[in-house]
């Protein structure tokens, strides 16, 4: 018996370790654009890959797409009406946790401006507020805005969340809906954004939400750390908010358009930090063997675990 | 009646934020040297002062260092045989679990060389292995260690902690005594030292410990953190492996003379960063309400606590 087929389309990504654990377990993998026998292909493992993939895949189950955002996968036009499966890997969580926390930290701690007095051989201390001073907003709490929002809150930090519906979490006071953004913003100091990308969030990070955060704050200003989508983000916003001092700090992964291009004023900036979306970059083994899992679970007669809501975007 | 009164000796840090909250409740406050009758003195606050602080002084109850590490005043020729008090404060404690995360991920997350990219504006992943794979080795299981190893565990790095005495802690694997270090240091990738400066910890962190740590681990060598006190260290061992890329990187809030001299080599090593002895710097006024605390609590008979032991040195 041959097992189901599935189909690796994941743009300029390598396939191959994707592909690699499923033809160990005997299954046939293709490799997109060679599709070879489209009806032996179940699942599409996906990631940037063109609408065309979805197209003459008669049974077709399920798409799997292979980072935590879906945006890249919901809303092309010839997405067929199938389940949608999120990476939610405590290999990814992590990564994103420890990428936003040293963030916090870097701004909180103020090392940008000790690296500066480093390199000119000056031994001067800052003033300093402790964690318990400084209001960390998260919007977004799902797997990752959770997951850092825990850590953020052992280390003191005055953790607040933000989210569409509403949610609880210990420890942690929540906001829910475009009615408590305001209030939200108005009560933090550090805004870390772990939101998806959808129509409802894109260029959400614009010159009215970053006036809107807090300017009386221990820090001196607040700071923008977006661990998310570039697609949240207006640049020309978030420069001239740092330009006039309004921010007086950011740290972004993601960018309007990446790779981010040399011409971006962003790249000189002092106190920005530029990472090359490396938050949470997984092994993709690691991650391929969990959706291995889940195949294997489904073939079981299990039920698909995080599904993408279509209608909500993420 | 008269409360009894308190002497500030704190060298060159300014002695009002100690003794304001003591003035404030009707206690007779001196600052050093100004004494004044040194028979109305019951307690001293000392930090870095001269030994002769502590003579002359009939009634003299209680010493309170003004920070965590009291090799500022154990070892002195002239210390009376009187209670030594460390200060316990939760504000420091998390101040330095602050400073040691951040110093972590730092170097965990190349961040150092992130921030070189930038300066090129080159986009390029670096190589990134998870936390989980990454072994962080923690010298030194007082308050401030614990606190560190605790946020580091759950951040998914595999921690471990060595003390001269045995300690257990939940969730991390401990070693005690000199014999057991060579093992301690060979399991280590990331070395925390949080140890307090006695007469067998000075120079501790030597060519030879340094030799010991772990060469095959997931970050390519091993990196060095500091935030306890610049006796600890040899510098010119530290810079020796640095420039023999046997240690990768290093984090150094304390040093062997500081201010650190403008001449040292450390300002200049690109994988090095230097912090200027701002670690764990808390809020005297926070500080000086615990030891006011301590204090009363004392005079309705309780006992004193975070007592000194002058034969181990902290």
């Amino acid at each position: 018996m041959t097992l189901p087929g599935i189909l690796v389309a994941c743009g300029h990504w390598d396939p191959e370790p994707w592909a690699a654990p499923f033809r160990a377990a005997g299954r046939p993998v293709a490799i997109w654009p060679d599709v070879g026998d489209p009806a032996a292909i179940r699942y599409v493992l996906a990631w940037g890959a063109s609408s065309a993939v979805f197209a003459d895949l008669p049974n077709l189950a399920a798409i799997f797409s292979l980072g935590a955002g879906v945006d890249h996968i919901v809303g092309k036009a010839e997405l067929p009406d199938l389940p949608i499966v999120r990476v939610v890997d405590p290999d990814l969580t992590m990564r994103m946790t420890e990428w936003v926390v040293l963030q916090v930290l870097l701004h909180h701690r103020r090392q940008l401006a000790y690296l500066g007095q480093q390199q000119d051989r000056v031994w001067r201390e800052l003033p300093q507020p402790p964690a318990s001073a400084v209001r960390v907003g998260i919007m977004g709490l799902g797997e990752l805005g959770q997951a850092s929002a825990k850590v953020l809150a052992s280390l003191g930090f005055e953790v607040a969340g933000w989210s569409r519906t509403p949610k609880t979490l210990p420890g942690i006071s929540t906001f829910a809906g475009a009615d408590t953004l305001p209030a939200f913003l108005a009560r933090t100091d550090i805004l870390v954004v772990l939101l998806p990308l959808t129509d409802a969030t894109r260029g959400i990070i614009d010159a009215k939400l970053l006036a809107g955060l807090a300017r009386d704050g221990a820090l001196g200003g607040p700071v923008l750390i977006n661990g998310g989508r570039g697609g949240l983000q207006v640049e020309a916003d978030i420069l001239a908010a740092i330009d006039a001092g309004t921010l007086i700090g950011a740290s972004l992964d993601v960018f309007e358009q990446e790779p981010l291009p040399a011409t971006s004023p962003l790249w000189s900036r002092r106190n920005i930090v530029i990472t090359p979306h490396v938050a949470a970059t997984s092994d993709a083994d690691v991650l391929a063997a969990g959706i291995q899992r889940a195949i294997e679970d489904f073939e079981a007669g299990k039920p698909l675990e995080n599904l993408v809501d279509v209608e909500r975007g993420y």
